[in-house]
């Protein structure tokens, strides 16, 4: 993907790029939050209000439900092959955005502009898109890439806090899999400094890293894992915290989960220990506490039932420093409730 | 698409396939028609009754609720990523569960086994699948390929008459864009041998023909529109017959439009005229008499609007001679009206 553009002026570069691009109608994707803060920012107004979608916040609306409303106005509109979907929100809209734009007579472009830190480092790039169904996540969806990618650090300066950790985690992620130098920069920035033009050059290498492990397995048949890291017990936290109605945050179920999937590097990959406690410490201070959501039994239960598992056993990814991983790492069940405990 | 396999021994085939391929969970998509009788031919007796989804016949089927059907299998039934859908049936069938299949968990892999001759040599090849929506055919689709197609024509032997001219409109259209030799073997074929290993040979060459064509454009952005040849006016012809229920196959809309097409080729660019002759009173031999759905005028006023056009005007395929053709040949009102007046 070199299609992802950095940029403070978000607005003129995507007009640039829409002129260049010779579409026959231009559609708007938002949500709630988008819609008139970031229409504006953007200058839009040339997009016909028949034109523009605009759906409700929250997780609950990547359904397919939303889809069909996508296709409905596509369709009515007259939307031909060569038309093209923005998608201007945080993961939902760009997930959903690019689901139905490349099911839509088989296909047309679109741009997704995120407007989150996570949707800016992560969601909005590498391909994958869906919708949730039958009460799981990302069960509809398929591979496709977005046309173009803008990243504008403009829209995180209204960020709610706890939103911005959500995308820093994935960021420190990043920086474990890249190297020691990157890994030094992300544990010493400034998240008070979100909206400057160095923060945007940290987004841009940790969505450089990211492009660069996606660019060899699009599909993710094998080394796109990596990109797992912390996610394994992170989403067993977060079904739990689902089932329970507890609020947590992504970023922080990824952070707790790096913790606990360090501890497992430290054990099976001799891991630095002294950098595990470094790394542990910085999430603790920086993150919510981790409150036991339920027992490590229950944890490790839903880990060894997870559809990513192709055999039994659980799957990690794991370090043996920052910048070297294995993937396909199967622990046992002592190994993980031991990791569990100590998050 | 080297995975097509041409046999007449399907069942043993297939079984073949599936031992090499270590996939999880086999589900399969069957109609009404293909239930009983080609189940029992392929001793599929092994896959499990819960792992089966029957939908009922007709185009109105290739519809969103039925994906949601097979997604809700697939998702109850604890489908992974490296599970397999069977598409055992027409041409419905194949669109809709290629459509499904590629749309759970970002793809599973689905194998084709069309049972009637048009989708053996058209709909089951090239990657096109979709549903039908907001009353528009394959309104929402996507290009994925399957992993295996097998052709058997036993599955021909007891096909209605109407329903095998279909898939021979099909025949001779690619006939018209391969060569000379192709073209004359097809005009002499007797279908009453359809059931043959000779048919089968032909069947062969052409769905080789469409491969050849597709494997150079399989996102339809340009060659693969020589596929189109007969088809802008056969649409038009279908679209009059939806809205006033007349029963018009689309193998008879092909035969009318290449008649047509192979008039304007012959305006255009000096087809034969003896030759076009041949093929008309051909064509008018075999298949049913046109009887004129509406006006000529009202005709190319549905062509003008149909969804491929990108610009004003009509576009075709059209052919210097049997084998040699040229895209994006824009006709006029008058040229269209008296091609219409000849079919």
């Amino acid at each position: 993907m070199n299609n992802v553009v950095f940029t403070r002026q978000c607005g003129a570069e995507l007009k640039k790029v829409l002129k260049e691009t010779e579409s026959a109608d231009i559609f708007l994707l938002v949500d709630i939050n988008s819609r008139n803060y970031c229409v504006e920012y953007l200058n839009l107004g040339f997009i016909p209000l028949n034109n523009r979608i605009v759906l409700p916040d929250g997780e609950h609306n990547k359904s397919l439900e939303n889809a069909v409303q996508i296709w409905q106005t596509l369709s009515e509109r007259g939307a031909r092959r060569n038309s093209i979907l923005i998608n201007l929100g945080g993961g939902l809209i760009t997930d959903l955005g690019g689901f139905a734009a490349s099911c839509f007579k088989r296909g047309i472009s679109f741009i997704n502009i995120p407007t989150t830190l996570l949707s800016q480092v992560d969601a909005s790039i590498g391909g994958k898109n869906g919708i949730n169904f039958n009460g799981l996540k990302n069960e509809i969806g398929i591979f496709s890439l977005p046309k173009y990618v803008f990243i504008d650090n403009w829209f995180l300066k209204t960020l709610p806090q706890r939103q911005v950790l959500s995308g820093f985690a994935e960021m420190l992620k990043h920086a474990l899999l890249a190297d020691e130098g990157h890994l030094a920069e992300i544990m010493c920035c400034k998240l008070s400094d979100i909206g400057s033009e160095e923060f945007l050059g940290l987004i841009k290498k940790s969505v450089d890293i990211k492009n660069a492990i996606v660019s060899n397995d699009l599909y993710d048949r094998g080394m796109r894992r990596v990109l797992n890291f912390g996610h394994t017990v992170a989403h067993a936290i977060e079904s739990v915290a689902i089932r329970k109605n507890l609020e947590i945050y992504h970023g922080d179920a990824v952070a707790y989960g790096m913790i606990a999937e360090l501890y497992l590097s430290v054990r099976r990959f001799g891991f630095d220990e002294k950098r595990y406690e470094a790394i542990r410490n910085f999430i603790r201070d920086k993150f919510p506490r981790y409150t036991p959501v339920t027992s490590t039994e229950e944890l490790y239960e839903l880990m060894l039932h997870d559809k990513k598992n192709e055999r039994d056993g659980v799957n990690f990814t794991l370090l043996r420093r920052p910048g070297e991983f294995e993937i396909n790492q199967y622990c046992n069940r002592e190994e993980i409730l031991e990791a569990l405990a100590n998050i």
